[in-house]
């Protein structure tokens, strides 16, 4: 089935516009965190979001939680690594899973850790952000694997069990065993090495050259130039309308993503501009 | 005392941008309805406000009132009446009073009775929207009086203790009795007359023209375009750019007077996005 809509993003703007897609009886997928927005979850005392009096970011959660369930609205635990235009309607890769949807809704934030140097050029050659998808490519391989966060440690033990050699970059504190093959390194990537075809290794931050045949990149969400090269930007961020349209026929953005203030109440407001503007597109289109 | 900003509107834009500038530390006025907006008050059941679940409007205003009380913020419970920028700051006129404010964040809403034809070319040669700032004027005068609610009743008796005659076009059911002079008339106005240099009467629905020396236009919000004659308008709203500036500097805008989706959640992310803006602008004037 082809979606009314994809919301990319389970934060305050991802929320908003599902559930005003909901109230206008569109059929549409919420790809995200079912834990919603790490961001708000660590967010100490929020003090001007209106109707929420300082609530903390865990009690802002736990009321969309709430929300979604009473407007039988379920999210889909997947993280998007790739969004297609093919002219009729948007083509989403999900790992091993794949969706179509007339129109997409971007509330990814804005990411918490960079990408390296060159890494977006090399997406598909040799970069991957997908254990399950391309693990088999680097089988008896040496690669890299870059990890943001502890829950996605099974992915890297799943490469581990894959490759010849594994260096294990774990970005966060106190990482567990991932595997025989696997090397924990403390000498982090910062940019990516090419042969000018494919990547052929990493630098890293003490200079070494390290060769690798493969760079996975497990994080929550994947960098926006990765995700669709030909959306317009402006100063690092979603470049939009008044209305949330991006560049795009059919693309609309909203949150952090679209730019500052970085706040919650705007995000939730974009995300409402956003679904507004999808549905007005999808009664354009017929 | 100089504000730092004036709030026009006590809607979820006003609301937003007020909670916003506090935690800011900012020094403004929340100018509006003590009772915050008729129109959320009048909704049944909303079911798309990010953090209240299918709350009834006066739900949400009842959320807006005690999280308001909790930041120590209040309405000042005063109708804008007109706003001139002195080049410095703006200064504001609410009935007899008087304030000033470097700048001003309009959320006024959208007017749920329209203005007469004509009427905003002769505010101040016979068109009043303040029955104590001008109604000495009338002083044993013929005056028309439109009252969009019995709330404001009072004003019109005030006036009708003035006048030699009035008459008075209740927009609402059940009007009490406001005066000896007052004639109620159910054939109202739909447009103003004027000798080229001032109002000299209303055109009714009926035809009759019917001579007046003063008209007094006694409604919850006036109209923007006599509020600011300045103010870029587009499409019957205010014109603002992503961060919700007008085009007078200092000026900023939020809600559904600048645009649909009539939201507000919209709202409430746009004053809270006009409110950045401001302290941003205060923050470069030094």
């Amino acid at each position: 089935m082809v979606y009314d809509a994809a919301i990319i993003g389970t934060g305050p703007a991802g929320v908003s516009a599902a559930l005003t897609l909901k109230a206008n009886n569109k059929n549409f997928l919420l790809l995200g965190s079912p834990d919603f927005s790490d961001k708000v979850r660590r967010a100490e005392r929020i003090a001007n979001y209106p109707g929420l009096s300082m609530v903390t970011g865990a009690e802002m959660n736990e009321a969309f939680r709430k929300q979604l369930q009473d407007a039988d609205i379920s999210v889909t635990d997947k993280m998007v690594t790739g969004i297609v235009n093919t002219g009729e309607h948007y083509a989403l890769m999900a790992g091993a899973d794949f969706f179509e949807a007339k129109t997409v809704i971007l509330t990814t934030g804005v990411a918490a850790v960079g990408t390296l140097a060159g890494e977006a050029e090399l997406v598909g050659r040799g970069v991957s952000y997908c254990a399950t998808c391309d693990g088999n490519l680097y089988r008896n391989k040496t690669i890299g694997v870059i990890c943001n966060a502890a829950r996605f440690e099974h992915e890297a033990a799943f490469l581990a069990g894959l490759a010849a050699k594994m260096y294990y970059f774990p970005l966060y504190k106190n990482p567990g065993a991932v595997g025989e093959s696997a090397e924990v390194m403390t000498d982090l990537p910062v940019a990516v090495l090419s042969d000018g075809k494919r990547l052929n290794g990493v630098r890293l931050k003490s200079g070494t050259e390290l060769p690798l045949d493969g760079l996975f990149c497990l994080r929550d969400s994947v960098s926006l130039v990765t995700l669709l090269p030909d959306l317009a930007m402006e100063n690092g961020h979603i470049a939009t309308d008044r209305a949330m349209r991006t560049n795009l026929p059919g693309c609309f953005a909203a949150g952090d993503c679209t730019g500052r203030p970085y706040q919650y109440v705007k995000a939730a407001g974009e995300g409402n501009v956003a679904a507004h503007s999808a549905i007005d597109y999808l009664a354009e289109k017929g």
